[in-house]
C-alpha cells in the first residue's frame, strides 16, 4: 500500500471548475489538468491527490492517463486508504438502501459514481454478484473489492463481467472471469414483480438481466385488465411481457431480434407458470410492427423498449426520428382506450425531446392520447445530483 | 339547443398555429383571432366553429371573450351536440381509466383538457363528487354535466366548488353550491396508501384533499424502517405523514401554517389508528425548520411539500431561492443515511431547475446526496401531450 504522503499530485489548470469538484462533481477531464514529466509517469489505476491551481488539495482521485476522464474522485479525504474497511463501509451503505427498498436480494447493488464507486457496476442475483469494473482503479483494486463484497453481502459467487464498452476507453481487457465460487452453469431464476425471470450471468451483456426497468414493468402490470392481450417489442428476456402476465394478461407476445434472449424469456415464462399464455416472435422490430399493423392485429397494451437510438449527440436527430417511427407503428396496434408504453435509454435524448417525438408519432398514427405516467430507472440506480441530467432511462405511458 | 349550422364562426389570423390546433393543441389566445362585429356578440360559454384563415373548419370550441384563452377546443367534430350522451361518453372513458388503476372510488375523475373537459376538474370521494367548473362553457352546461355524472358514476352527492382562482379570469362567480344530494356536514374519510385521510368537501380549497401526490406518498412510505422518526413540513391535511405512519414509522411530526388543516390531519391520524404516533405543530415552516435545526432534532425521513414558490415566470428566481433554502434547512435535519423528499407544484420551475435548486441547497447544508427517485402527479392526473411541459408537480427524493 502506498503511503498517502507519497501520492503523486495532479494540478488543475486555472480555467478548470475547482468549485464544482469541491461541490461533488466527480470527474476531471484530461484537458483541465497541468501535464508535466511527473503526471505522465502515473500508471492507469494509480491514486493521486487532486489540487487546484493554487496547490490546495481537493480530493483523492483515481488516475487513468489513457482516458478522457483522466481523474475520478474517490474520496474527499486525500489521505484515505483504499483498504478493506474503505470498501466495506461503502458497500454496507449501498446495501442498506437496497435492503430497505427490496424484499429479496435481487437488485443493482452498486451504481457507479452515485454509490461512491466511480465506473463500477455490481448487480446482485441472490447468492451471486456480477462486478463490472469499468475503470482502471477498480481493476487494480479488484481483489480487495471482491473480498469486501463477499464479507458484506455473504454471497458465494462473484463473477467479473468485462464486456462493458467503456472498458475499451479505459484501456482494459475484455476477459470475463469467475472471481469467487463457481459460475452457475444454467440461468438463475430472478423474482421480480410477481414473475420469474431467467438471468444468464455468464452469457455477457447481450442476454444479461437488467433491473433498471423494474418500476416501469410494475406500472405496465397495473394497466392490465382480465383478458387483456399485450405486445412487448424489443422484449429482451421478457421484461414487460412477463410482468404484464403476472398482472393478469390473457396473452403476451414478445418480439426481439435475439433468439437467445427470447429463449430466456420463454424459460422465464415456464418458470412463472405462464408458458401457455406466452408467445415469442424473433425478427426486426420495425418489420414485425409493420406486419402486425397490416394484419389488423390489435392489443390492449403495447410496450416498446428499444436499444438506444440516440446514444450520442451526433445521433440525436436520427434517433428522435426512430423513436417517432416506433411510436407511430406501435400506436397503430393499440385498441381504442388501450395503452402504449414507450421507453428510451438514450443519454442524448432528454425526457422532453423523447416525449415530444413519441407524442408526434402517436399523432401521425391519427390517434389522440393522454399522457398518464412518466417513469425512470428504479431507486437501486441512484444518481449523483451533479450528473442528474444524464439519467438515461425514461418511460412514458399513454392512453389512446 | 342551438342547431350546429347556426353556430357562430371564429376565424384564426394567418399567423396563428392552425396546424398545432389540428394536432391537438387545445387553446386559442384572443390575439390569434380575427375580431369583428359578430365575434364581439358571442357570449361567454357559447359554442362556435373555429376556422383557419382560409375558412376551413378546425374544431368546435367554447368561447369566452372575457378570457385570454378565448377559445377552448371541445370536439374535432364541429357539428357535435353537447347533449347527455356527449357528457356521458367522456365521463365513462375517464372512469374506465380510474377503475383500472384504483381499487376504491377515490380519485380525480376529470383532469380538465386531458380528459376532454377543458377547464373542468372533478374529484371523487366515494359517493360524492366535487366539480370545479373553471371555464364559462362548463358553467353554462353545469346541469347536463351533473346529470351525466350522477348517471355514469352513481354518486348521490355532487358539489360545486367555485373557489378556483381561474374562475375570476373567466368572469365567473365564487359561489359554491350543493348541486345534487346533501352536502356532508362532517369531513369524509378517504382511504389512500393504507391510511385514512379526512376530506372537508365544503371547506374550500384551503383544506381540500388532493390526490396528486398519492404515488409520491407511497414512495415515501417505502423508505420507512421500523422505529423511524419522520417529519412532514407543509403537511396540509397530513399527506406524507400519515402515509409514512402507515408504512411503519414510529413517530411523525406534521408542520403546517393552517390550524384547520392540522386539525383534519389529526382526525385522519385518529381514524387510521395512528393518533399516539402523530404530532402536529402549527407555524411558519421556515421558522419551524430553523428551530428544529437549532434544537438538534434529527429525523430518518424529512419531506417538504410547499405551496408554489414560483407560480409565474416573474417569480421564478425568487421561487428557486426559496426551494434552495427549504432544501438547505431540511437537509440539516436528516440523520446520516436518512432520506429527504422535496416537492414543487410550481408551473414555472421545471424539473431540472427545481432539482438543481434542491441539490444546491443540500450541498450548502454540507451534505452529500444520492438522487434515488423522481415522481410526478399520479395517473388520475393525465396530461395532454401538447401541454406536457406544464406538468406542475415534481417530487425528488434524496438519500443523504
Amino acid at each position: 500500500m502506498t503511503l498517502s504522503s507519497d501520492r503523486p499530485r495532479i494540478r488543475l489548470k486555472p480555467k478548470a471548475n475547482a468549485r464544482g469538484l469541491r461541490h461533488g462533481f466527480p470527474w476531471v477531464y484530461a484537458n483541465d489538468i497541468v501535464t508535466d514529466r511527473r503526471t505522465r509517469k502515473i500508471a492507469a489505476g494509480d491514486l493521486a491527490v487532486l489540487e487546484d491551481d493554487k496547490r490546495a488539495p481537493i480530493a483523492l482521485v483515481a488516475v487513468n492517463p489513457a482516458s478522457k476522464i483522466m481523474c475520478r474522485v474517490l474520496d474527499r479525504d486525500t489521505k484515505a486508504q483504499l483498504d478493506a474497511e474503505w470498501f466495506e463501509t461503502r458497500l454496507r451503505h449501498a446495501l442498506q438502501l437496497r435492503e430497505r427498498l427490496f424484499d429479496a436480494p435481487y437488485y443493482r447493488l452498486i451504481h457507479a459514481e452515485a454509490d461512491g464507486f466511480p465506473g463500477v457496476i455490481i448487480d446482485r442475483f441472490g447468492d451471486a454478484c456480477v462486478i463490472q469494473p469499468n475503470a482502471a482503479w477498480a481493476e487494480a483494486h479488484l481483489d480487495v473489492l471482491t473480498d469486501a463484497l463477499v464479507k458484506v453481502t455473504g454471497v458465494g459467487t462473484v463473477l467479473k463481467n468485462a464486456s462493458g464498452r467503456t472498458r475499451g476507453l479505459e484501456g482494459l481487457d475484455d476477459l470475463s472471469l469467475t472471481l469467487r465460487g463457481v459460475a452457475p452453469e444454467a440461468p438463475l431464476p430472478v423474482p421480480m414483480n410477481g414473475a420469474t425471470y431467467m438471468a444468464d450471468l455468464t452469457g455477457g451483456q447481450k442476454t444479461g438481466l437488467f433491473y433498471d426497468q423494474r418500476p416501469n414493468h410494475a406500472f405496465a402490470a397495473k394497466l392490465i385488465h382480465p383478458g387483456a392481450d399485450v405486445l412487448d417489442v424489443f422484449s429482451h428476456v421478457g421484461g414487460f411481457g412477463l410482468a404484464m402476465l403476472a398482472g393478469g394478461a390473457a396473452q403476451a407476445l414478445s418480439v426481439d431480434g435475439s433468439a437467445a434472449a427470447l429463449e430466456l424469456a420463454m424459460k422465464g415464462a415456464e418458470a412463472s407458470g405462464f408458458a401457455k399464455r406466452f408467445q415469442t416472435r424473433q425478427g426486426d422490430a420495425f418489420d414485425v410492427l409493420t406486419k402486425l399493423g397490416e394484419d389488423g392485429t390489435r392489443f390492449d397494451v403495447v410496450i416498446c423498449d428499444p436499444p438506444a437510438f440516440a446514444p450520442s449527440k451526433q445521433a440525436l436527430d436520427a434517433g428522435l426520428r426512430a423513436y417517432e417511427r416506433i411510436a407511430r407503428l406501435a400506436a397503430h396496434l393499440v385498441k381504442p382506450g388501450g395503452y402504449l408504453g414507450l421507453c428510451s435509454c438514450s443519454h442524448a435524448a432528454d425526457l422532453g425531446r423523447f416525449r415530444d417525438a413519441s407524442s408526434r408519432g402517436i399523432g401521425r398514427a391519427g390517434r389522440q392520447a393522454q399522457l398518464i405516467h412518466t417513469g425512470f430507472a428504479g431507486p437501486d440506480h441512484p444518481q449523483l445530483p451533479q450528473l442528474a441530467e444524464s439519467g438515461y432511462l425514461k418511460a412514458v405511458f399513454y392512453r389512446l
